[in-house]
C-alpha cells in the first residue's frame, strides 16, 4: 500500500461548493434588522432534513482534538440529510470530504481547514469524515436530522493510506 | 407613568421553560459518538418552523452591544415559528420575554442573562425582545424560519417604563 499526504487548504465557499455550504460572514451580504442594532447574514446553509418525515435537530458536539497529520480511515454519508457544524470556540477544525465519482475513494478525498469562524453544512449524501477538532477539546453547534430511519453509511478508505496535514 | 426596574436572573432550563429551550451542555445527558472522539448532547431545542410550508434557515446575526439598564420599548413574536440564538463569542447576552396572560404586558416581562455558553430557542408565539448583545459586538448563530408569509407581530410596552438591569 502506498502512503499519500494531502495538505488541507483554506476553506472557501467556492472550493467547498461541490460538498455543501460554508457558513461565514466574510464577504457575504447582510441587512440591518432590529432597528439597526444587528446585521443579518441570512440563509447561509441549505438545511435538507425533511426526507422521510425527518425533523431538524439542534445539538452540541464536544470533540476531542486529533493530531496532524491525520490518518483518514473511513468516511460517512447521510442519505436522508444535510449536516451542519459551527465551531463555538473560534477554533480551527479539519474538514475532510470526498468527491463523487468512480474508482477508489482514496483518490477523491479533499481536505479543508476552517478558520474557526466558519462552519460547514455537508450536502445530503456527501462523503465526509466525522468531526475533527484540533488543538483542544472543542464544541460545535450541529443542525442535522431527527428520525428513526437509518441515515448513516460508512466506507473504509483502503488501497492507499491517506494522511491529511495542515496547510503548507 | 411609573418606572420599574427588573433584575435579570440566571438563565436556567427550569426558569425558561414557559418560554422555550435553553441550549446548553451543563447538566445534560450525552452519548459517545464517532468512535468515542466526541460527546453528543442531542436534540437540545424544539425547532418548530414547518407551519405554512416554512423551512429552517441558518443565519448569523452580528449585534451591537446595548447598555444596562436596558429600556424595554417593545416586544415581538413569531406566530409561525420558533427562533433559536446561540452566542458564537462565549459572551453573555440578555434574554427578555413576556409571560402569556391578561393585563398590560409590562407586568409580565421576565429577564434572564445567558452565561455566554447558553443559547435560547423561543417557542412559537412567545413574546420576546429582539437580540440584546452586551459588552461588545457579538455574533450569534440563528435558526429560524424561511418563507414568504408575515411572521412577526410587534407590541409596544406602555403604561410603565420597564428597565432591565443585570443580576444583583
Amino acid at each position: 500500500m502506498t502512503d499519500r499526504i494531502l495538505r488541507a487548504t483554506e476553506l472557501t465557499a467556492a472550493g467547498f461548493e461541490p460538498f455543501g455550504d460554508v457558513i461565514e460572514t466574510e464577504g457575504r451580504q447582510w441587512r440591518w434588522i432590529n432597528q439597526a442594532t444587528a446585521q443579518r447574514y441570512d440563509d447561509l446553509a441549505r438545511v435538507d432534513v425533511s426526507q422521510a418525515h425527518g425533523r431538524p435537530l439542534i445539538s452540541i458536539f464536544r470533540a476531542s482534538p486529533q493530531k496532524l497529520p491525520f490518518h483518514v480511515r473511513s468516511l460517512e454519508r447521510h442519505p436522508l440529510s444535510s449536516q451542519c457544524f459551527y465551531p463555538l470556540d473560534g477554533r480551527s477544525f479539519l474538514v475532510i470530504v470526498a468527491e463523487d465519482g468512480q474508482g477508489p475513494i482514496a483518490g477523491r478525498i479533499r481536505a479543508f481547514l476552517s478558520s474557526g469562524h466558519q462552519g460547514v453544512n455537508y450536502r445530503r449524501n456527501t462523503w465526509h469524515h466525522s468531526l475533527i477538532a484540533l488543538g483542544q477539546i472543542s464544541n460545535f453547534l450541529v443542525v442535522d436530522r431527527g428520525g428513526t430511519e437509518e441515515n448513516c453509511e460508512e466506507l473504509s478508505v483502503d488501497g492507499e493510506v491517506v494522511w491529511v496535514a495542515g496547510p503548507q
